[in-house]
C-alpha cells in the first residue's frame, strides 16, 4: 500500500488524551501497511491563548514575531503526538513546517506555499518511520524567516504535502463527520454527502461551510489530491472531495443541488450618494484593497436618477467591518459621498451545485422557495454554480431550510450523527 | 560603545508585565548606545509544564522529541519580548537557536555547543537591531534536529554568543542579586561577593551554587568573558566573574576562602561486598557511565581484609539513584557484590577558593570547625580550591555556618538584600 496523509485538527489533539486516541489511530494506519505522514494543528485553544499573550505584549504585535509566536504550538503537538507514538512502539519523528521543506512567500500571518522540499520527510519515510509536520507553517524562501499560512490553514499543508509526497489521498480529521447538504444544527434532515467534487466543495467553502479551508480545495483541485473529512471520534467514512470525472463514475445521477451553505460571519456597507462619476467606485475599492481587506459581493444601484447619484452595497467578513469604514471616511471628501451605513445583522445563504449549469431553472426555484418563506432579499450574487443572496440575520434559518426542501435534498429521517461545528 | 549580550532568566519574563519591564531595561542599554543581543529563557514553569505534558503522553519521551517540544518555551518569549520593544519603539528580531547559529553536538538533552555561526545576528545588529536568541537550544550540526543544552543552559547560550560577537561583557539576569559567601537564607551574615574568579565560581557552581551555571563559566572562562550576575528587579550591580589577572588588578588581598556552598541534591549509593578483584570497580562504574549518569565524589573502603571485600561508595544527582541503582543490578551477578544501599538524606558541604593553595592549613581549619559544631562526616573530596564533604541532611545548615563563621566570611551586619532562590 501506498502513503496516506493524515491531518488532525486542533479539536483532535486537545489534551494528553486526545493524542494518545490520535496515536492508536495512526498506529493502525502504519499496522495496515500504509506508509503515513501526520500534519498536525496546535492543542485546543493553544492559539487563541498565545494571541492572547501577545496582546497583552503589544497592542499591534508585530506579524514577524507573532508568527514565531503561533508556530510554536502546532510544534508542541507534533513532539507530543512523535512521543505518543514511540510509546506504543511506532517510530515517529516531528518536522517544523521549514524542517519539512514548506517554502512560503514572505508574507507574515498570510503567506502562501510556492514550493514543498519534503527530502527530511522523504527520508523519515524511507526509514519506516511516521512523519509528522507541525500544520500552518513554513519557512519565506527569501527572508528564511518562519511564516503562517493563516488560521485554518494546516488543512492546505497536508494537501500540498499529499501532492509533493505522491499520496494516494488526504485524510482531514475533525470533530465533524464529513460534508452536510446544509447545517444540521438548522436543518434536521441534512444528509451526509459522499462524494462532492472539488468545485462544489470550493463553492461550499466560499459560502460559509467551514468543515475545508477554500485554499486547501483550491490546491487539492489544482494538484488532484483526493481529500477525505472525516471525524476523529468514528470510524465512520465521510466526505470524500474529488475531480467531477471520478464523480461521474460513481455517481450515476448528478444532483442539481449540492448543499446549502450558510455564513453569518459578513458585514454590509453601504457607501450612499456617491456622485455618478467614473473613478469613483474604483477610489473606494482601492481605499478598501489598502486596508488588505477582502470584499464579497458588490451591488450598485442608481438611486435617484434625477441627482445623478448611486449606492454602493458590499459585503464583507464583518471582522474587517471597522477599519473598512475607517478606510472609506480617509476618501469621503475626494469622493463627494454622503454617508456609510453598515449592518452586520445580516446573513449569506446559497445553493451551490454543478448540476446547475444545467438547470435553467434553479434561480427561480430558489427565489420561490425564498418569497414562499417570506424572506426579503437584499443583495443577489451569482456564480455559475453557485447562487448567493444576502437576508437579514434572523431569517437566514428559513431561507436555508425553504432551499433545502425546494431542491429535494430533505431525507428521509433527520440527520442525528452531526458531531461539531466545523472549525 | 561596544556590544553587550543580556541574559534573562524564567522569573525576569513570568508574565506579560514582566516581558514589558525587561523591554524597558533592554531600551535603556539600547539608549546608552550599546548593541544588545538578548539571550532569553522560557516564561516562568513553561518548560516545567511542557514537560509534565511530555510526561502524560509518555512515561518515557523520546529525547529527539522532548527537544522539539521544550524549546517553543524559549521561541515564545522571545517572539513576546520583540513585540514588546517594537511597541515601544526599539527595533527587534527573535531568533530561534538553530536561526542564530547555536551549532551542538547531536546528544539531545544535553548537546554541547561546538560551533556558533551568527550570521543573522550580525546582520540584525548592522540593521541597528536588537537581536533576541531562544536560549537553551541549538541545532546539531550532523543530523539538523533541534537540539537543547541541558537544563539552565540558557547562560551558557549567552556566554557562547558573546564569544562569537566579541561582546565587552555578558551580563546574566535573574531574581538574584549576585554571588554571596554563603546561602543567605542559611547564613544570615553572608556577604555579596563583588568580583570572583572564574576559577572560584566553578568550583561554586560545581559545588552547589546554583546562580550560574557550571558549562557556562567553563565557557567564559575558555573564551575570557567578562560575566556579570545581576537581578532585572534592581539596578544595584551584582557579582562579576573575571579573570584571576583582572581581579588581581583590584583586589588587593586574597582571600584564603571565597565562599561555602552546599548541595541537597545529591544521593549516595554505596555497592557492599565487592570482592577485590581487579575490574570490579571498572565494572560498576562503566554500568552507572553507560546509563548517562554522572557521578560526582567515590570513596572505597576495604571494609573487611580477611574476607577480601570492599565497599564501593559515589554520590550523584538524587533524580538518578533509581536509574543507576537498576544499572548496578545488571552487573550483581558479574561482580558478585552484597547488596546497594541507597540514601538521598544526604548533602554536600564545601569550602571554595583559590587562596587555599596557599594556605595549607584550611583542611584542619574545616574539620575542626564541623566536629566543634557536632558534624559527622561520610565523605571527603578535595581539590586544589575545593574541599567538600558529605553530611547528614539535617546537619547540612550547621555545617555552612561553622564554615563560613570559621573562614573569616562574616559580615558585620546581617545581609537582607538577597532576593531570591536562584535558579
Amino acid at each position: 500500500m501506498g502513503r496516506i496523509v493524515q491531518k488532525y485538527g486542533g479539536s483532535s489533539v486537545a489534551d494528553a488524551e486526545s493524542i494518545k486516541r490520535v496515536a492508536r489511530r495512526v498506529a493502525r494506519a502504519r499496522s495496515e501497511g500504509h506508509d503515513v505522514i501526520i500534519v498536525i494543528s496546535a492543542m485546543g485553544d493553544t492559539t487563541d491563548e498565545l494571541m492572547d499573550l501577545a496582546l497583552q505584549v503589544s497592542p499591534k504585535p508585530k506579524s514577524r514575531e507573532l508568527d514565531m509566536l503561533l508556530t510554536t504550538g502546532e510544534r508542541q503537538s507534533a513532539a507530543l503526538l512523535a512521543m505518543a507514538l514511540s510509546d506504543i512502539g511506532v517510530d515517529a519523528a516531528s518536522y517544523t513546517g521549514s524542517q519539512a521543506g514548506v517554502i512560503t512567500t514572505p508574507t507574515h500571518g498570510n503567506a502562501r506555499i510556492i514550493d514543498i522540499t519534503p527530502g527530511r520527510v522523504e527520508k523519515a519515510l524511507e526509514e519506516g518511520k511516521v512523519a509528522i509536520v507541525a500544520g500552518f507553517q513554513g519557512v519565506a524562501q527569501t527572508t528564511k524567516d518562519v511564516t503562517t499560512l493563516g488560521r485554518g490553514a494546516s488543512d492546505t499543508t497536508a494537501v500540498a504535502l499529499a501532492a509533493a509526497l505522491g499520496a494516494e489521498y488526504c485524510e482531514i480529521y475533525s470533530d465533524v463527520d464529513g460534508v452536510y447538504t446544509a447545517d444540521p444544527r438548522i436543518v434536521k434532515s441534512a444528509r451526509q454527502i459522499h462524494r462532492i467534487s472539488y468545485e462544489d466543495m470550493m463553492e461550499m467553502a466560499a459560502a460559509g461551510a467551514k468543515i475545508l479551508h477554500l485554499r486547501c480545495v483550491e490546491y487539492a483541485r489544482r494538484e488532484n489530491v483526493r481529500v477525505h473529512v472525516r471525524s476523529s471520534f468514528t470510524d465512520k467514512p465521510g466526505t470524500w472531495v474529488i475531480s467531477q470525472e471520478e464523480l461521474k463514475e460513481t455517481d450515476m445521477e448528478e444532483a442539481i443541488i449540492t448543499g446549502v451553505a450558510h455564513d453569518r460571519g459578513e458585514a454590509k456597507i453601504t457607501v450612499v450618494g456617491v456622485p455618478d462619476k467614473v473613478g469613483n467606485a474604483a477610489t473606494i475599492f482601492r481605499a478598501v484593497a489598502e486596508a488588505d481587506i477582502n470584499i464579497d459581493m458588490v451591488v450598485q444601484n442608481i438611486s435617484d436618477l434625477s441627482v445623478e447619484k448611486t449606492d454602493i452595497s458590499f459585503t464583507l467578513p464583518s471582522s474587517e467591518g471597522r477599519k473598512a469604514v475607517e478606510a472609506i471616511e480617509r476618501v469621503k471628501e475626494q469622493v463627494g459621498f454622503e454617508s456609510i451605513r453598515y449592518d452586520d445583522q445580516i446573513g449569506k445563504v446559497s445553493v451551490v451545485g454543478v448540476g446547475m449549469r444545467s438547470h435553467p431553472g434553479v434561480t427561480a426555484t430558489f427565489f420561490t422557495a425564498l418569497a414562499q418563506a417570506g424572506v426579503n432579499l437584499q443583495m443577489i450574487s451569482t456564480s455559475e454554480i453557485r447562487i448567493s443572496v444576502i437576508v437579514a440575520d434572523g431569517e437566514v434559518d428559513d431561507a436555508v431550510r425553504a432551499a433545502h426542501t425546494a431542491f429535494g435534498l430533505d431525507a428521509e429521517t433527520d440527520a442525528t450523527v452531526y458531531a461539531g461545528t466545523g472549525r
